[in-house]
């Protein structure tokens, strides 16, 4: 047995607001869910993508509530987006054109582009060919 | 512009050593390329799994190495793999066979199964169904 997929793919900051504008700007995503202190809910692909406000998420349901476990991290972390050269091409113009810094843009040896820069919390976010990891 | 996709979704964990024989043997992941200190890399469906030591990703790169940003972050994580009904309680037998405790198992009011374990570095991970989020 062997998972067939990647369902929820989690980030977390501790303003969401800030995070929301960004990511609605810059990225062009829009939540479908949202609690304004905990949780931002984004569709991406055949997936969705959670980002939590870990001060929120860490403490055990309350009574009656559903039983979702607790889990929360603090620091920088990571998430990439899959896109073509030429995606990645107009994403840094984009990005540049919004006034966020590419931290990062290099070929991998074994071929294919990843550009990177970061949201209002810190976390790493990349575009990159799909190719780098051998996949389509 | 969107992104279309998510290509790498990365949780964190101290001790990979461990992490690695807990994936492997629980949720039949290898790597398919790992550096003992720093990461483990898997194949899931179209994308991958990217585990790595914070303390390893959370410096800048040494001089000549590929640029790539620092990243890191401490506490529990979460990601949620896809399953069917059946898969998933399958999954839980499995589970229960390998001695890991189910944290939660419940039904969502909207339909859908999820079931939530931990990895041994405290990783919430999960199995749910795709129509919990509308997705196919």
């Amino acid at each position: 047995m062997q998972p067939e997929g990647i369902l929820e793919t989690v980030l977390y900051a501790p303003d969401l607001a800030t995070t929301e504008a960004f990511y609605s700007d810059v990225l062009g995503l829009v939540p479908f869910q949202k609690q304004p202190d905990r949780q931002l809910f984004y569709r991406c692909g055949n997936q969705v993508l959670l980002m939590f406000n870990a001060e929120a998420t860490r403490h055990a349901p309350k009574p009656g509530a559903l039983p979702v476990p607790p889990h929360g991290m603090t620091g920088e972390g990571h998430v990439c987006f899959r896109a073509s050269a030429v995606e990645i091409a107009s994403w840094k113009a984009h990005l540049e054109a919004k006034g966020v810094a590419v931290e990062s843009d290099f070929v991998w040896p074994s071929g294919g582009r990843s550009i990177y820069f970061r949201d209002p919390a810190g976390n790493c976010l990349e575009f990159a060919e799909p190719k780098i990891w051998g996949l389509a």
